[in-house]
């Protein structure tokens, strides 16, 4: 199942474990930026600067929905001095691998330091 | 059931049936401010002002988790000329009413907009 399996990665910090669930042309909307990322090398790439970005990070809640094939994993963390609270939003394909992964982050402030430490991270802004 | 009520009134856009779905002590954290708004009567006062600042809103996906305690609603909408996607994410208490109310929202250009209109229409700025 794709997303025990996500899940299961990101609490270990496995980002090849990570990777491994996603489908070749996954779908990933940031909380930040309006144009998603496509396709399973683009996304690795995002998800490594998510786990350097990150501190403190933990699953605090799950849902599910359309028949197991929508999941919602509710999280908690920090970057940098600022609480986040967000939330891993997954469609599953046929295969179980995710095909959409949408991240909703809140508030403002944290959404603002995530934009801020993911653009230093990927060498957006210096 | 709480949330299906508390759903069918907003797809309705009755605010006195959303509000009816509220318990008395309910947490309502909003995606832009830090601070939790506390209690029905403070509640409803934002719900209305949100009623009145997004447009074309529709919920697209419904998710459930902790036995049927806790719902996701995942919403789109408009602020302005601005596209929202949002969920709203719910814990019912004993009683079926909505206890912890929590909504998120992306992208960032969708957070600012909502910050300015909340802003503005509950008298927060000018």
């Amino acid at each position: 199942m794709g997303a025990e399996r996500f899940r299961a990665a990101v609490e270990a910090g496995d980002h090849a474990g990570m990777v491994e669930q996603l489908a070749a042309d996954v779908v990933f909307r940031t909380p930040v930026s309006f144009r998603p990322f496509e396709g399973r090398e683009a996304v690795a790439h995002v998800l490594g600067a998510v786990l350097r970005v990150l501190s403190d990070f933990r699953y605090t809640d799950e849902l599910v929905g359309e028949n197991g094939r929508r999941h919602a994993l509710v999280f908690e963390a920090t970057v940098g001095d600022r609480e986040v609270q967000g939330m891993d939003l997954l469609r599953l394909n046929d295969d179980g691998l995710i095909a959409e992964f949408t991240v909703m982050v809140r508030p403002l402030s944290a959404t603002l330091a995530l934009r801020d430490a993911m653009g230093r991270e990927l060498g957006l802004v210096s």
